[in-house]
């Protein structure tokens, strides 16, 4: 905070308090938040967890409004009493309260950032590494009942392909502000594009749920769930008393909502990814546009797979490639009809023509583009050409490119400039465009006109 | 091949053969492979499909024993006839033809490599990037249909994550040498310690599967299948003119052989990590050891959702961690019976503690091991004393620590260093257990002799 503060990142004022120290960090620093030269609005709290309770009610008597807990020792040890305690002595003063247990809050555009982890390490090699970084600017916000896994959600979110962050809030305990108010609270934040939350459980299942459903009609909600299992569901009790419910429960209640469920960690940022970056699907049928017969068809089971649909092109599509090849603007070994495999020697011309006549037809709901790069014909250029076609209209299309060396980064991060999430593996592509049909469904059947991505 | 020869990578002679041509690449070129100085031992063909059975006969009178058709034009594109002629006229000579329609071979330990397509590429920033790499050697050979895919796969195998190669092999089009030939040859193979495959089809499923069954024996073989949807299959038709008959079919017959199915691109690599490196497990029950609750619980779901078991332990275990805490040796704080939640306190040394406990009990069968490197604890050392106590038994373990930043590649790269496969996905590191156990308990229901990964 304070770092922010000296670099003008973080525009407000931050007070020091601690009995035992007169100075931190070089600032002044006061016994009380009672005796800080200006009434503090936000107290951030770690200290023993015993002392909480006191430090709140000192807060609450000098105007605070709202206290970030990020003490452990409460309700997930067991020590519920000391809990509600804290809750008691907060709601005397009207101070609302993030937490116990938890990391708080980060926010790039305001400097706001109560992660105690340290951004680096130092390595017995004396080398200091990032270790827990801190994402630039995004759209995507994240609301995370799991401290740990908001750490590694940053980390994630903050790396080479990071996609960024709008705002991270960790909730742990929740003993006051709840998950329901959080999400309520991204709904209306008008740079959240779309809101990511890890969950073990739910406290008020219901009212999260009916909020979700109208929020989920102005922008996406992507879920991670876990404890999924038996055993799953016992270490959820015992994380964070989360009352996991059956899976079953909840994958109902996301489907009424909305919410769109990943069911995998690299799901859940590939969608938040592809959900930032791409407007809506209308329809289940797809197609598969591949320079790589191979990938093509794990594309289509990939898709297949996840209830879409890889049909055959209707007639007038297929005249339409007819005529190409007969200009000679399309290889007359162009074999298949969706998947449509241009062949290895493909240029990016005919990428972009294929790509042009199917995004138009109205049977086609969205598209994965694989254009491996290892082609001898594809380069650099591609990604205009193919990017300006799909910029023209209104249909998602996700892209994959397979592999990790120089040129494979390249690739996938020019697409991703342009707007076009891109991924190494092709059931990712698969998934990402299921996720933006998904979502696509769900406005239209609560009428939601189709907004650009 | 001649840039290897030239740099002594390669040992044996190259020459070309060209009637168009007195030079190549500073080289003498002759007309015919019969104009040749010495009778050459394999010929590399990559000229029109028409001319390559004329190719062939020439190359059989001077006395070749093998040709690598990288040309495409034969049964792909419907041109049986021509496929069947190349094949007759390579059996008159008993010349053996690996494709057509493929890329042929990679062997970094021989420095053989018929692969055409170009390891770097120029982009129009002027920057010369690598495109398609060749990996170092490793440990892994790879067989596959599909010559798209085998780029893709080098092109993963060689990346910053990359586990090397011991040989590659893309069959394409199969006329002559088929992939069950080519299965038994990477089993006999004593450099290969794990064969990856990827399929479209079979050309004599049967053959290939009673092979399977007694290679798997020795070492494990990983299949990708593709053309598992209806429109797969339709796909896969078009491109390798692979029968892919139904999946059950392929999944029973897998099943039977050992061959341990990969869901996903993403797994067939993870797949061939854990197996390079670690032993197979036994039994079905396995620990989840974390520093981070969440993560831990995302890992309970994934092993359970696998058909592994994430029991609570027996209550010997629980006494010795019980002693532990009243000996301080672990944190009172520690949570739960499997997962094993050593919270974000944990140190290297209760890492390694728990570890030794939970391996060295008899019902368990292998572990996953998260380890975020965000805990303020954990730093690099951490590696070397949970590497120190994993090389002591003869379980295995998986490890994951997320992000993507500096300090998480540094932990997975030092864990690989020490043989351990490393993911940056909690359910990547339990479906790679999963792998390990499947196959482990192949081998222990053919009274296989555990061995030592």
């Amino acid at each position: 905070m304070l770092a922010n503060r000296r670099q003008g990142i973080f525009k407000g004022d931050v007070y020091f308090v601690n009995p035992n120290h007169s100075q931190i960090l070089g600032e002044p620093c006061y016994p009380k938040v009672s005796d800080l030269p200006r009434p503090a609005e936000t107290v951030l709290v770690a200290i023993p967890s015993i002392l909480v309770p006191e430090a709140i009610e000192d807060a609450g008597q000098a105007g605070a409004t709202a206290g970030i807990v990020i003490s452990s020792g409460f309700a997930e040890i067991g020590n519920r009493t000391l809990e509600e305690e804290l809750v008691r002595v907060a709601s005397k003063y009207d101070i609302r309260i993030l937490g116990p247990n938890c990391l708080g809050v980060y926010d790039p555009y305001t400097g706001m950032d109560t992660l105690f982890l340290p951004e680096t390490k130092l390595l017995s090699d004396g080398r200091e590494v990032v270790a827990t970084p801190r994402p630039r600017r995004g759209t995507v916000s994240l609301l995370t009942q799991s401290g740990a896994f908001g750490c590694a959600a940053l980390d994630y979110m903050a790396g080479p392909h990071g996609i960024g962050i709008r705002r991270f809030v960790s909730y742990g305990n929740r003993c006051d502000v709840t998950e329901s108010e959080l999400l309520e609270y991204f709904g209306m934040d008008t740079k959240t594009r779309v809101i990511l939350t890890y969950l073990e459980g739910l406290s008020e299942g219901r009212v999260f749920i009916e909020k979700a459903k109208e929020i989920s009609k102005k922008k996406p909600i992507v879920a991670l769930k876990s404890g999924r299992s038996e055993s799953g569901m016992r270490a959820a009790a015992s994380h964070t008393a989360a009352l996991a419910g059956s899976d079953q429960i909840y994958q109902g209640a996301f489907r009424q909502a909305g919410i769109i469920r990943a069911q995998n960690v690299e799901e859940f940022f590939d969608f938040a990814r592809a959900l930032a970056m791409q407007p809506p699907g209308l329809t289940n049928n797809v197609a598969v546009v591949t320079n790589a017969g191979g990938p093509g068809i794990i594309t289509t089971d990939a898709l297949e797979a996840s209830g879409l649909h890889v049909r055959k092109f209707p007639s007038r599509i297929m005249s339409k490639f007819s005529n190409l090849k007969a200009s000679k603007k399309l290889l007359p070994v162009l074999s298949g009809t969706n998947p449509i495999d241009l062949t290895a020697e493909a240029t990016s011309r005919m990428f972009a023509l294929t790509l042009s006549i199917l995004l138009d037809d109205p049977s086609i709901g969205g598209i994965v583009l694989i254009a491996l790069h290892h082609a001898p014909t594809i380069l650099d250029d591609a990604v205009g050409m193919i990017a300006e076609t799909i910029e023209k209209r209104t249909k998602p299309v996700t892209v994959c490119d397979m592999g990790e060396t120089e040129m494979a980064e390249t690739m996938r991060t020019m697409f991703e400039k342009r707007g076009i999430p891109s991924f190494s593996m092709p059931e990712r592509a698969a998934r990402a465009l299921w996720a933006l049909i998904y979502y696509g469904r769900y406005l239209r059947a609560h009428n939601v006109t189709e907004r650009r991505g």
